[in-house]
C-alpha cells in the first residue's frame, strides 16, 4: 500500500487504499457494493482469524498456553457463515447467553463442551432447556440462579460470575460498564460470595469456575484499570477452594476514532501474566468486539450531500436501526469512502434514513469532495450491529456476506 | 373501580385493580398473561379508539372541524391487526416513511390517499416506487428531494417539510428533538426556503404544504414551547402562495412518571385554535406516541427477586431489545403489579434478561411484596416498542394480541 493517506487512521494491511481505489480482505470495495447492493454488511474470515490468533499469541505470551482458552462471543455476530467459520478455526469455543444461541452455536458445528454459557434473568423454561446439555460450562449470575441449578441438577459443577464493585470501559462510558460504585444487576458481590457457595454446597454443587464481565471496549489506556479489575477478582478465586478456571470475560475494543489507541496486546498480556501466570488457574477470555467489530464493513449507497446551516449533510441509504452502536452507545462508525481523490477534506456529517433525532451515523467526518462517489463504507460494523438490527421504519433488509 | 392505589398514578377507566385484580380492556391481565404466556404485548383496540377520538374532539374545538386531518404514524407500531383496526375506524390516515410501510398500510385496508408520506435520505430505487403512487401526499427534506421528484413527476404537487431551528420535546430530552439550536438533518431551513420554491417552480411542481415535525413526547409543561415552534412555522407558510394545507408533525406525548402532567388536549386544542382557525388552511397532525403508547401492555414473567448491595432487582424474561424506548431515549416503563396487595411498597429495580448494561427496565420503582406474583406488566408498551424490536441475544420472541 504505497499512498496512505495520513487522515485514514484505520488503514492496515487488508483494508485500505490500492490506486486510489479501497480494498478489504483481497477484494475491490466497489466491485463488492456493486455486486451485493446495498445496505450490506461484508465480514472478512482472514481479519477474523487473524483477530483470534492475536488473542491466543497473546495468551501464550502470558504464560498461559495450553491453559487457556478463547470463547467467542457470539451475541457479537451470529452470521451463520461466519460462525461456522469460526468453528472451523478450532481458536475458540462459544460464549453464550440464551438457550437459542446454545440451539445456533450447535448448529453451526460446535459441541456442548465448547461452550461456557453466562445469562441472566433466566425463566423456567430457559432452566429447562439448559439442563439438557451435558458438559456445557453454566455460569450463575444470582443466588436464585445457583438454587435453582441446584434444585435441577444437584451434584453437578458450576461457575459463579461474581461482581467486583469495579468496572472497565471504553473512555470510562457507562452505557458499556457492567460493574463499579453504582449498583448493577451483573454477577454475586463479594457480600454475598459466602453464602453463594455454602448454597452451592447445600445442593452438593462443585463451583470451579468465577466469571466475571465488567465492562466494554477498553483499550490501552483502560489497562491499568483492568489490573486493578483482576486484583478484586482475584479475591473471589481464593475464597473458592475448588476454583480451578478464570474467566475475565470479554470487552477487550477497537479504535472508533483517530485519536483512540488501539490495544496493545503485549501489555494486555502482561497484566494476564502478573495476575494468573503463578497461579494453577485455567484462563478463559470471551472478546466479541476483539474478533468480528474491526472484521466488518457496513457498505451503503450515498442518497445526498447538502448544506444545511452549518452542516454538510451526507445522506446513506440505511439508519441507526440496521446497525445501532452509534445510537446505544454513542460508538460512531468512521465512514470511509471507496474511491480515493485528491480534493481537500471537509467536515461531513453522515447521516441515515431513519425519521428520527438519533440516526446520525457520524458527526464532522472528514471527507473528501463526494461527487463521483455512488458507496460509503463504514467500518468496525462486523460486531453488534446485524445482531442488534431491527426493522423499524420497516427498514430492516440488508444483506451480509462472508469474504474469503 | 372503588379500590384505587394512591400511588397507582397511571390508573384510568379501562386500565387499574378490580377487586385487587389488574383488569385491561375489561380482561384480568392475569387471564391474559397465563392464556398468551409471556413476553406478550396485549393492545386495547377500545383505547387507539378513544385516543383518536379525543383528538378529532380537540381538533374540532380549535376550530378546524372538516379542515383538519389526523395521521397516524405507523413506526410506532406496525402489528396488522391493529393497523386494520386503526383503518376501519376512519378516523386517521397514515403518515408512512419507507416504500415498504406504504406497502403494508395498503396490505392493511388504506389507500394511497390515505397516506401522507414524509421521509429522509431517500434512495433512487425509494424514488421509483413512490412515484408509482397517485393521490399520496409527499413531503421533500431536502432541495437534493424537491429536485429529484421535480425530474421524476414534474407538474405534481408536494410539500415541504421544513425546520424551523426551534424544537419540543419530553422534558427537552435531546434524543427525542428534531430541530433547535443544534442544526438537525430535518427539513429545510429559513435561509433555504426561498431557494425550495424557486426549485419547486423550474419543475412546475406546486408547494400545497407545509410540514414540520419538531420533537417528541411533549405534554402540558411544553405547550408554551409549541406557542412558540408554531409562530416561527406559520411564517414559511406566509412565504409560499400555493400552501393550503399545514402539517404539524407528532409528538404528542403521554406520561411515563408519576410526577409527569399528562397532556391537557384542551389547551393543546387553543394553541391550534390560535394559530390555525382564523386562517384558510387545512391541519394535519400525525400522532404515534398518543395514539397507541399507553393503549399496549407488556407482560412479563419474573424471573428473581434478589437484593444485590443497596438495590433489589426484580428479573423479568425479555429485555430492551424487544422494547428499546427505555434503552434508547431514558423513556421507564412503569412496571405493575397484576394483583393488589396491602404489603408495604418498596423500591424495586426491574430488569430484563440481557447481558448488558442498558437493560434496566425501571429503576428503584415502588412495588409490593412480589412473592406470590407470577408476572408483571409494563404500561406504555403500546407504540416504540415491537416496531423496533430486535433479535439481539437470540431473545427476541415475543407474542402480540389485539384485544377488543
Amino acid at each position: 500500500m504505497h499512498d496512505i493517506d495520513p487522515h485514514a487512521w484505520w488503514q492496515r494491511s487488508d483494508l485500505g487504499y490500492q490506486s486510489n481505489k479501497l480494498y478489504f480482505a483481497g477484494q475491490s470495495v466497489q466491485n463488492l457494493a456493486y455486486q451485493f447492493g446495498t445496505p450490506s454488511f461484508v465480514y472478512s474470515s482472514a481479519r477474523v482469524e487473524a483477530n483470534l490468533q492475536r488473542i491466543r499469541k497473546a495468551l501464550n505470551k502470558a504464560g498461559l498456553e495450553g491453559r487457556s482458552s478463547i470463547f467467542y462471543a457470539m451475541k457479537a455476530n451470529r452470521f451463520a457463515p461466519l460462525l461456522r467459520f469460526i468453528q472451523q478455526t478450532e481458536l475458540c469455543g462459544i460464549d453464550a447467553c440464551s438457550p437459542n444461541e446454545i440451539k445456533h452455536a450447535l448448529s453451526c458445528g460446535f459441541s456442548p463442551s465448547d461452550i461456557s454459557f453466562t445469562a441472566t434473568s433466566l425463566s423456567k423454561k430457559d432452566y429447562a432447556e439448559l439442563i439438557r446439555y451435558d458438559g456445557m460450562s453454566v455460569n450463575m449470575d444470582t443466588l436464585h440462579a445457583i438454587r435453582t441449578w441446584g434444585e435441577l441438577k444437584p451434584g453437578s459443577e458450576i461457575g459463579i460470575r461474581i461482581n467486583p464493585a469495579i468496572g472497565i470501559s471504553r473512555s470510562c462510558n457507562d452505557r458499556l460498564q457492567y460493574a463499579g460504585c453504582n449498583t448493577t444487576k451483573f454477577g454475586i458481590y463479594q457480600e454475598q460470595f459466602e453464602q453463594a457457595l455454602e448454597l452451592a454446597a447445600q445442593y452438593n454443587l462443585t463451583v470451579r469456575k468465577i466469571h466475571f464481565h465488567t465492562g466494554c471496549g477498553y483499550l490501552t489506556s483502560e489497562l491499568e484499570q483492568l489490573d486493578r479489575v483482576f486484583q478484586e477478582c482475584i479475591k473471589f478465586v481464593d475464597a473458592a477452594p475448588d476454583v480451578q478456571l478464570i474467566n475475565i470475560g470479554g470487552g477487550l475494543g477497537v479504535p472508533h476514532l483517530s485519536s483512540d489507541e488501539k490495544l496493545d496486546l503485549d501489555q494486555w498480556s502482561k497484566v494476564l501474566h502478573k495476575h494468573f501466570a503463578h497461579r494453577n488457574l485455567h484462563v478463559e477470555v470471551e472478546p466479541g468486539d476483539y474478533i468480528c467489530k474491526d472484521a466488518g464493513l457496513l457498505l451503503l449507497s450515498k442518497t445526498y450531500v447538502e448544506q444545511k446551516r452549518d452542516t454538510l449533510y451526507v445522506g446513506v441509504d440505511a439508519g441507526f436501526n440496521i446497525a445501532p452502536e452509534p445510537a446505544y452507545y454513542g460508538l460512531p462508525f468512521q465512514p470511509v469512502p471507496l474511491v480515493k481523490n485528491n480534493s481537500p477534506l471537509t467536515k461531513m456529517t453522515v447521516v441515515g434514513n431513519i425519521n428520527e433525532a438519533l440516526d446520525v451515523w457520524y458527526e464532522n467526518a472528514l471527507l473528501p469532495n463526494l461527487d463521483n462517489h455512488d458507496y460509503l463504507a463504514l467500518i468496525n460494523a462486523g460486531a453488534y450491529s446485524s445482531s442488534m438490527s431491527s426493522n423499524h421504519c420497516m427498514r430492516g433488509e440488508f444483506s451480509e456476506f462472508l469474504l474469503a
